[in-house]
Protein backbone atom coordinates (compact mmCIF):
# COMPACT_ATOMS: atom_id res chain seq x y z
CA UNK A 1 0.00 0.00 0.00
CA UNK A 2 1.48 3.42 -0.53
CA UNK A 3 0.80 4.94 3.30
CA UNK A 4 0.54 8.60 3.62
CA UNK A 5 2.23 9.57 7.00
CA UNK A 6 1.23 12.71 8.42
CA UNK A 7 3.40 14.45 10.96
CA UNK A 8 6.20 12.42 8.83
CA UNK A 9 9.16 14.86 10.30
CA UNK A 10 7.89 13.73 13.49
CA UNK A 11 10.23 11.54 15.74
CA UNK A 12 7.57 8.40 15.31
CA UNK A 13 6.87 9.62 12.16
CA UNK A 14 10.32 9.71 10.45
CA UNK A 15 10.97 6.20 11.75
CA UNK A 16 7.59 5.17 10.48
CA UNK A 17 8.22 6.50 6.72
CA UNK A 18 11.88 4.21 6.94
CA UNK A 19 9.84 1.46 8.37
CA UNK A 20 7.17 1.83 5.27
CA UNK A 21 10.60 2.44 2.39
CA UNK A 22 12.48 -0.90 3.82
CA UNK A 23 9.36 -3.02 3.80
CA UNK A 24 8.23 -5.06 0.75
CA UNK A 25 4.16 -4.60 0.84
CA UNK A 26 4.38 -0.29 1.14
CA UNK A 27 5.50 3.13 0.27
CA UNK A 28 4.97 6.14 2.33
CA UNK A 29 4.37 9.75 1.08
CA UNK A 30 5.71 12.08 3.86
CA UNK A 31 3.41 14.67 4.98
CA UNK A 32 4.95 17.85 6.27
CA UNK A 33 4.25 21.31 7.42
CA UNK A 34 7.43 22.84 5.00
CA UNK A 35 8.25 23.10 1.37
CA UNK A 36 12.11 22.29 2.59
CA UNK A 37 10.87 19.57 4.74
CA UNK A 38 9.20 17.76 1.58
CA UNK A 39 12.73 18.41 -0.41
CA UNK A 40 14.98 16.95 2.46
CA UNK A 41 12.62 13.92 1.90
CA UNK A 42 12.99 13.78 -1.47
CA UNK A 43 16.50 13.63 -1.05
CA UNK A 44 16.47 10.88 0.57
CA UNK A 45 14.21 9.07 -2.43
CA UNK A 46 11.15 9.58 -0.57
CA UNK A 47 7.74 10.74 -1.74
CA UNK A 48 6.58 13.35 -0.18
CA UNK A 49 3.60 16.38 -0.20
CA UNK A 50 3.22 19.57 1.83
CA UNK A 51 -0.19 20.49 3.65
CA UNK A 52 -0.85 22.35 6.92
CA UNK A 53 -3.09 20.61 9.09
CA UNK A 54 -4.27 24.26 10.47
CA UNK A 55 -4.71 24.67 7.00
CA UNK A 56 -8.50 23.20 4.52
CA UNK A 57 -9.58 19.60 4.44
CA UNK A 58 -8.99 20.29 0.88
CA UNK A 59 -5.48 21.15 1.55
CA UNK A 60 -4.65 17.84 2.96
CA UNK A 61 -7.32 15.80 0.67
CA UNK A 62 -5.06 16.75 -2.00
CA UNK A 63 -2.16 15.67 -0.49
CA UNK A 64 -4.14 12.10 0.22
CA UNK A 65 -5.12 11.23 -2.81
CA UNK A 66 -3.58 8.22 -4.41
CA UNK A 67 -2.40 6.91 -1.39
CA UNK A 68 -4.55 3.65 0.25
CA UNK A 69 -3.75 3.86 4.16
CA UNK A 70 -3.33 7.07 6.79
CA UNK A 71 -0.71 6.93 9.76
CA UNK A 72 -1.51 10.09 11.91
CA UNK A 73 1.42 10.69 13.88
CA UNK A 74 0.98 14.05 13.77
CA UNK A 75 1.32 17.04 17.37
CA UNK A 76 1.58 19.92 18.35
CA UNK A 77 4.02 18.86 20.80
CA UNK A 78 4.86 20.27 24.00
CA UNK A 79 6.90 23.59 22.89
CA UNK A 80 3.50 25.54 21.87
CA UNK A 81 0.43 26.56 23.39
CA UNK A 82 -2.92 25.19 24.42
CA UNK A 83 -4.30 26.53 21.42
CA UNK A 84 -2.42 24.53 18.89
CA UNK A 85 -3.26 21.24 21.13
CA UNK A 86 -7.04 22.01 19.95
CA UNK A 87 -5.80 23.34 16.30
CA UNK A 88 -3.57 20.36 15.56
CA UNK A 89 -4.36 17.49 17.62
CA UNK A 90 -7.84 17.74 17.98
CA UNK A 91 -8.93 19.39 14.66
CA UNK A 92 -6.19 18.77 12.69
CA UNK A 93 -6.54 14.81 13.24
CA UNK A 94 -10.14 15.44 12.30
CA UNK A 95 -9.58 17.29 9.08
CA UNK A 96 -7.10 14.47 8.03
CA UNK A 97 -10.18 11.76 9.10
CA UNK A 98 -12.03 14.03 6.54
CA UNK A 99 -9.50 14.36 4.12
CA UNK A 100 -9.40 10.36 3.96
CA UNK A 101 -13.26 9.79 3.31
CA UNK A 102 -12.87 12.35 0.51
CA UNK A 103 -10.04 10.93 -1.16
CA UNK A 104 -11.22 7.17 -0.64
CA UNK A 105 -8.90 5.81 1.64
CA UNK A 106 -10.63 3.54 3.99
CA UNK A 107 -7.40 2.41 5.89
CA UNK A 108 -6.82 5.33 9.09
CA UNK A 109 -4.26 4.55 12.04
CA UNK A 110 -4.02 6.83 15.00
CA UNK A 111 -0.85 7.21 17.04
CA UNK A 112 -2.68 8.29 20.54
CA UNK A 113 -1.96 8.19 24.44
CA UNK A 114 -2.19 5.46 26.54
CA UNK A 115 -5.39 5.50 28.55
CA UNK A 116 -6.70 8.33 26.39
CA UNK A 117 -10.33 6.44 26.28
CA UNK A 118 -10.91 6.76 29.97
CA UNK A 119 -10.67 10.19 31.80
CA UNK A 120 -10.71 9.14 34.98
CA UNK A 121 -6.65 7.73 34.26
CA UNK A 122 -5.47 10.91 32.51
CA UNK A 123 -2.21 11.93 33.47
CA UNK A 124 -2.93 15.25 35.17
CA UNK A 125 0.02 17.31 34.00
CA UNK A 126 -1.13 17.01 30.54
CA UNK A 127 -4.66 16.62 30.89
CA UNK A 128 -6.04 18.85 28.39
CA UNK A 129 -3.74 17.12 25.86
CA UNK A 130 -5.85 14.31 26.67
CA UNK A 131 -9.24 15.56 25.61
CA UNK A 132 -7.80 16.58 22.66
CA UNK A 133 -6.72 13.06 21.99
CA UNK A 134 -9.45 11.35 23.22
CA UNK A 135 -12.13 13.07 21.09
CA UNK A 136 -9.87 12.77 18.03
CA UNK A 137 -9.74 9.08 18.24
CA UNK A 138 -13.93 9.19 19.01
CA UNK A 139 -14.80 10.93 15.67
CA UNK A 140 -12.62 8.41 13.99
CA UNK A 141 -13.84 4.96 15.81
CA UNK A 142 -17.83 6.50 14.15
CA UNK A 143 -15.91 7.78 11.26
CA UNK A 144 -17.37 4.46 9.19
CA UNK A 145 -13.09 4.00 8.28
CA UNK A 146 -11.36 1.04 9.04
CA UNK A 147 -9.62 2.18 12.08
CA UNK A 148 -7.06 1.28 14.94
CA UNK A 149 -5.88 3.38 17.40
CA UNK A 150 -2.70 2.93 19.16
CA UNK A 151 -2.37 4.16 22.16
CA UNK A 152 1.78 4.23 23.21
CA UNK A 153 2.51 4.73 27.17
CA UNK A 154 5.60 6.82 27.72
CA UNK A 155 7.38 7.64 24.54
CA UNK A 156 11.74 6.68 25.18
CA UNK A 157 14.21 7.27 22.48
CA UNK A 158 16.25 4.18 23.27
CA UNK A 159 16.42 1.59 20.79
CA UNK A 160 13.43 -0.66 20.15
CA UNK A 161 13.21 -4.67 21.54
CA UNK A 162 10.52 -5.35 19.18
CA UNK A 163 8.66 -7.13 22.20
CA UNK A 164 5.58 -5.27 23.54
CA UNK A 165 2.05 -6.16 24.80
CA UNK A 166 -1.12 -4.56 23.65
CA UNK A 167 -4.52 -4.72 24.92
CA UNK A 168 -7.41 -2.82 25.91
CA UNK A 169 -6.27 -1.37 28.96
CA UNK A 170 -2.82 -1.48 30.10
CA UNK A 171 -0.95 0.07 33.40
CA UNK A 172 0.99 3.25 33.00
CA UNK A 173 4.12 2.17 31.68
CA UNK A 174 7.15 3.63 28.66
CA UNK A 175 7.94 1.92 25.41
CA UNK A 176 10.31 2.73 22.83
CA UNK A 177 9.46 5.33 19.77
CA UNK A 178 10.65 2.56 17.44
CA UNK A 179 8.80 -0.52 18.52
CA UNK A 180 6.07 2.31 18.32
CA UNK A 181 6.84 2.96 14.78
CA UNK A 182 6.68 -1.09 14.46
CA UNK A 183 3.53 -1.50 15.71
CA UNK A 184 1.55 0.73 13.52
CA UNK A 185 3.70 -0.25 10.50
CA UNK A 186 2.89 -3.96 11.20
CA UNK A 187 -0.92 -2.79 12.28
CA UNK A 188 -1.48 -1.51 8.46
CA UNK A 189 -2.51 -4.88 7.21
CA UNK A 190 -3.11 -7.42 10.75
CA UNK A 191 -6.90 -8.06 10.32
CA UNK A 192 -7.10 -8.44 14.27
CA UNK A 193 -5.75 -4.41 14.53
CA UNK A 194 -9.15 -3.48 12.20
CA UNK A 195 -11.95 -1.49 14.22
CA UNK A 196 -9.95 -1.79 17.51
CA UNK A 197 -8.10 0.48 20.08
CA UNK A 198 -5.54 -0.31 22.28
CA UNK A 199 -2.95 0.80 24.84
CA UNK A 200 0.83 -0.56 23.85
CA UNK A 201 3.71 -0.55 26.47
CA UNK A 202 7.19 -2.47 26.27
CA UNK A 203 6.28 -5.94 27.39
CA UNK A 204 6.79 -9.83 26.61
CA UNK A 205 5.30 -10.51 22.89
CA UNK A 206 7.33 -10.27 19.84
CA UNK A 207 4.97 -7.47 17.71
CA UNK A 208 3.13 -9.30 15.35
CA UNK A 209 2.28 -12.03 17.86
CA UNK A 210 1.02 -9.25 20.40
CA UNK A 211 -1.17 -8.22 17.61
CA UNK A 212 -3.02 -11.40 16.61
CA UNK A 213 -4.23 -11.40 20.30
CA UNK A 214 -5.82 -8.00 20.08
CA UNK B 1 -40.09 21.23 34.55
CA UNK B 2 -37.28 21.17 37.15
CA UNK B 3 -34.31 22.67 35.12
CA UNK B 4 -30.34 22.56 35.86
CA UNK B 5 -28.45 25.58 34.96
CA UNK B 6 -24.75 24.81 34.01
CA UNK B 7 -23.13 27.92 34.30
CA UNK B 8 -25.75 29.74 36.11
CA UNK B 9 -22.95 32.47 37.66
CA UNK B 10 -22.32 33.15 33.88
CA UNK B 11 -23.82 36.35 32.25
CA UNK B 12 -26.20 34.33 30.24
CA UNK B 13 -26.88 31.63 33.01
CA UNK B 14 -28.05 34.14 35.47
CA UNK B 15 -30.69 35.37 33.19
CA UNK B 16 -31.67 32.09 32.33
CA UNK B 17 -32.60 31.14 35.92
CA UNK B 18 -34.36 34.54 36.30
CA UNK B 19 -36.60 33.88 33.36
CA UNK B 20 -37.14 29.65 35.05
CA UNK B 21 -38.09 31.49 38.35
CA UNK B 22 -40.62 33.58 36.30
CA UNK B 23 -41.82 31.27 34.34
CA UNK B 24 -45.31 29.32 35.91
CA UNK B 25 -43.57 26.35 34.05
CA UNK B 26 -40.38 25.45 34.99
CA UNK B 27 -38.42 25.98 38.00
CA UNK B 28 -34.17 25.88 38.14
CA UNK B 29 -31.61 24.35 39.78
CA UNK B 30 -28.60 26.40 39.48
CA UNK B 31 -25.31 24.86 39.49
CA UNK B 32 -22.20 26.43 40.19
CA UNK B 33 -18.69 25.82 40.88
CA UNK B 34 -17.91 27.33 44.79
CA UNK B 35 -20.55 26.86 48.09
CA UNK B 36 -20.52 30.98 48.15
CA UNK B 37 -22.24 31.36 45.09
CA UNK B 38 -24.65 28.37 45.64
CA UNK B 39 -25.84 30.46 48.87
CA UNK B 40 -25.94 33.60 47.13
CA UNK B 41 -28.27 31.53 45.20
CA UNK B 42 -30.51 30.39 47.73
CA UNK B 43 -30.33 33.44 49.37
CA UNK B 44 -32.44 34.62 46.44
CA UNK B 45 -34.91 31.40 47.16
CA UNK B 46 -33.02 29.35 44.14
CA UNK B 47 -32.47 26.13 44.56
CA UNK B 48 -28.87 25.55 43.98
CA UNK B 49 -25.82 22.45 43.77
CA UNK B 50 -22.46 22.91 43.62
CA UNK B 51 -20.17 20.72 41.05
CA UNK B 52 -16.86 21.16 39.17
CA UNK B 53 -16.95 20.83 35.32
CA UNK B 54 -13.25 19.51 35.82
CA UNK B 55 -14.26 17.05 38.57
CA UNK B 56 -15.54 13.49 38.17
CA UNK B 57 -19.24 12.54 35.77
CA UNK B 58 -20.66 10.92 39.07
CA UNK B 59 -20.47 14.88 40.73
CA UNK B 60 -22.21 15.99 37.97
CA UNK B 61 -24.58 13.30 38.02
CA UNK B 62 -25.20 13.63 41.65
CA UNK B 63 -26.09 17.90 41.11
CA UNK B 64 -28.36 16.81 37.99
CA UNK B 65 -30.44 14.12 39.92
CA UNK B 66 -33.68 14.81 39.98
CA UNK B 67 -34.02 17.70 37.21
CA UNK B 68 -35.70 16.72 33.73
CA UNK B 69 -33.85 19.39 31.18
CA UNK B 70 -29.81 20.42 31.24
CA UNK B 71 -29.61 24.02 29.96
CA UNK B 72 -25.68 24.02 29.29
CA UNK B 73 -24.34 27.87 29.13
CA UNK B 74 -20.97 27.49 31.20
CA UNK B 75 -17.55 28.27 29.45
CA UNK B 76 -14.18 29.10 31.02
CA UNK B 77 -14.19 32.44 29.55
CA UNK B 78 -11.75 34.94 27.94
CA UNK B 79 -9.36 35.11 31.22
CA UNK B 80 -8.01 32.16 31.67
CA UNK B 81 -5.54 29.63 29.25
CA UNK B 82 -7.11 27.77 26.15
CA UNK B 83 -6.01 25.15 28.43
CA UNK B 84 -9.51 25.32 30.63
CA UNK B 85 -11.02 25.50 26.84
CA UNK B 86 -10.62 21.80 26.28
CA UNK B 87 -11.06 21.04 29.68
CA UNK B 88 -14.28 23.34 30.54
CA UNK B 89 -15.76 23.99 27.35
CA UNK B 90 -15.31 20.56 25.86
CA UNK B 91 -15.00 17.72 28.28
CA UNK B 92 -16.82 19.76 31.08
CA UNK B 93 -19.14 20.15 28.60
CA UNK B 94 -19.21 16.48 27.52
CA UNK B 95 -19.52 15.22 31.46
CA UNK B 96 -22.27 17.40 31.76
CA UNK B 97 -24.23 15.10 28.80
CA UNK B 98 -22.72 12.19 30.37
CA UNK B 99 -24.42 13.20 33.68
CA UNK B 100 -27.68 14.09 32.00
CA UNK B 101 -27.66 10.57 30.40
CA UNK B 102 -26.88 9.06 33.97
CA UNK B 103 -29.12 10.70 35.48
CA UNK B 104 -32.27 9.55 33.05
CA UNK B 105 -32.50 13.64 31.95
CA UNK B 106 -33.56 13.67 28.25
CA UNK B 107 -33.62 16.88 27.09
CA UNK B 108 -30.27 19.32 26.45
CA UNK B 109 -30.11 22.92 25.40
CA UNK B 110 -26.34 23.84 24.74
CA UNK B 111 -25.41 27.26 24.28
CA UNK B 112 -22.90 27.18 21.36
CA UNK B 113 -21.62 29.62 19.42
CA UNK B 114 -22.63 31.31 15.65
CA UNK B 115 -21.17 29.11 13.13
CA UNK B 116 -19.43 26.49 15.24
CA UNK B 117 -20.56 23.72 12.87
CA UNK B 118 -19.14 25.35 10.08
CA UNK B 119 -15.40 24.79 9.85
CA UNK B 120 -14.65 27.43 7.41
CA UNK B 121 -16.17 30.46 9.00
CA UNK B 122 -15.04 30.06 12.33
CA UNK B 123 -13.44 33.28 13.96
CA UNK B 124 -9.85 33.83 13.21
CA UNK B 125 -8.98 35.39 16.64
CA UNK B 126 -10.82 32.63 18.80
CA UNK B 127 -10.49 29.32 16.81
CA UNK B 128 -9.33 27.06 19.09
CA UNK B 129 -12.70 28.17 21.31
CA UNK B 130 -14.45 27.14 17.65
CA UNK B 131 -13.07 23.79 17.76
CA UNK B 132 -13.66 22.87 21.48
CA UNK B 133 -17.66 24.30 20.97
CA UNK B 134 -17.76 22.08 17.65
CA UNK B 135 -16.91 19.12 18.65
CA UNK B 136 -19.11 19.29 22.20
CA UNK B 137 -21.87 20.09 19.76
CA UNK B 138 -21.58 16.77 17.67
CA UNK B 139 -21.12 14.77 20.91
CA UNK B 140 -24.25 16.45 22.05
CA UNK B 141 -25.89 15.62 18.48
CA UNK B 142 -24.92 11.95 18.19
CA UNK B 143 -26.19 11.69 22.35
CA UNK B 144 -29.61 10.34 21.80
CA UNK B 145 -30.61 13.36 24.23
CA UNK B 146 -33.72 15.43 22.94
CA UNK B 147 -31.06 17.87 22.14
CA UNK B 148 -31.30 21.99 21.18
CA UNK B 149 -28.23 23.76 19.96
CA UNK B 150 -28.21 27.27 19.91
CA UNK B 151 -25.24 29.20 18.49
CA UNK B 152 -25.64 32.74 19.27
CA UNK B 153 -23.93 35.97 17.67
CA UNK B 154 -21.39 38.17 19.23
CA UNK B 155 -23.07 38.52 22.67
CA UNK B 156 -23.95 42.09 24.02
CA UNK B 157 -25.20 43.59 27.29
CA UNK B 158 -27.79 45.26 26.34
CA UNK B 159 -30.90 45.22 26.60
CA UNK B 160 -32.96 42.60 24.40
CA UNK B 161 -35.71 43.24 21.92
CA UNK B 162 -37.51 40.30 21.75
CA UNK B 163 -37.12 39.60 18.36
CA UNK B 164 -34.73 37.40 16.69
CA UNK B 165 -33.59 35.58 13.97
CA UNK B 166 -32.89 31.74 13.98
CA UNK B 167 -31.95 29.35 11.40
CA UNK B 168 -29.25 27.03 10.18
CA UNK B 169 -27.11 29.61 9.34
CA UNK B 170 -26.58 32.97 9.36
CA UNK B 171 -24.40 35.98 8.44
CA UNK B 172 -22.11 37.11 11.46
CA UNK B 173 -24.23 39.53 13.94
CA UNK B 174 -24.58 40.35 17.64
CA UNK B 175 -27.56 39.53 20.06
CA UNK B 176 -28.31 40.79 23.66
CA UNK B 177 -27.79 38.15 26.19
CA UNK B 178 -31.18 39.04 27.13
CA UNK B 179 -32.56 37.45 24.22
CA UNK B 180 -30.45 34.48 23.88
CA UNK B 181 -31.86 33.74 27.51
CA UNK B 182 -34.86 33.90 26.88
CA UNK B 183 -34.73 31.95 23.25
CA UNK B 184 -33.38 29.01 25.61
CA UNK B 185 -35.97 29.08 28.38
CA UNK B 186 -38.79 29.17 25.19
CA UNK B 187 -37.25 26.36 23.58
CA UNK B 188 -37.49 24.31 26.17
CA UNK B 189 -40.57 22.72 25.27
CA UNK B 190 -40.70 23.67 21.79
CA UNK B 191 -41.06 20.61 19.73
CA UNK B 192 -39.60 22.58 16.67
CA UNK B 193 -36.33 22.99 18.45
CA UNK B 194 -36.10 18.77 19.34
CA UNK B 195 -33.13 17.64 18.14
CA UNK B 196 -32.13 20.69 16.11
CA UNK B 197 -29.41 23.24 15.65
CA UNK B 198 -29.56 26.88 14.88
CA UNK B 199 -27.87 30.03 14.93
CA UNK B 200 -29.28 33.23 16.75
CA UNK B 201 -28.83 36.58 16.41
CA UNK B 202 -31.00 39.72 16.83
CA UNK B 203 -33.79 39.52 13.81
CA UNK B 204 -37.37 40.67 12.93
CA UNK B 205 -39.63 37.85 14.84
CA UNK B 206 -40.90 37.42 17.85
CA UNK B 207 -38.77 34.57 19.49
CA UNK B 208 -42.14 32.17 19.95
CA UNK B 209 -42.69 32.46 15.78
CA UNK B 210 -38.56 32.16 14.69
CA UNK B 211 -38.79 29.10 17.01
CA UNK B 212 -42.01 27.79 15.08
CA UNK B 213 -39.97 27.99 11.90
CA UNK B 214 -36.58 26.15 12.68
Amino acid sequence: MKVLVVGANGQIGRQVVELLQESEEHTARALVRRQEQAESFETSRVEAAVADLEGSVEEITEAAKGCEAVIFTAGSGGQTGWDKTLLIDLDGAVKTIEAAQKAGISRFIMVSALQAHRREHWNEAIKPYYVAKHYADKVLQSSGLTYTVIRPGGLLNEKGTGKVAAAESLERSSIPREDVAKTVVASLSEGHTFNRSFDLVSGEDPISEALKRI
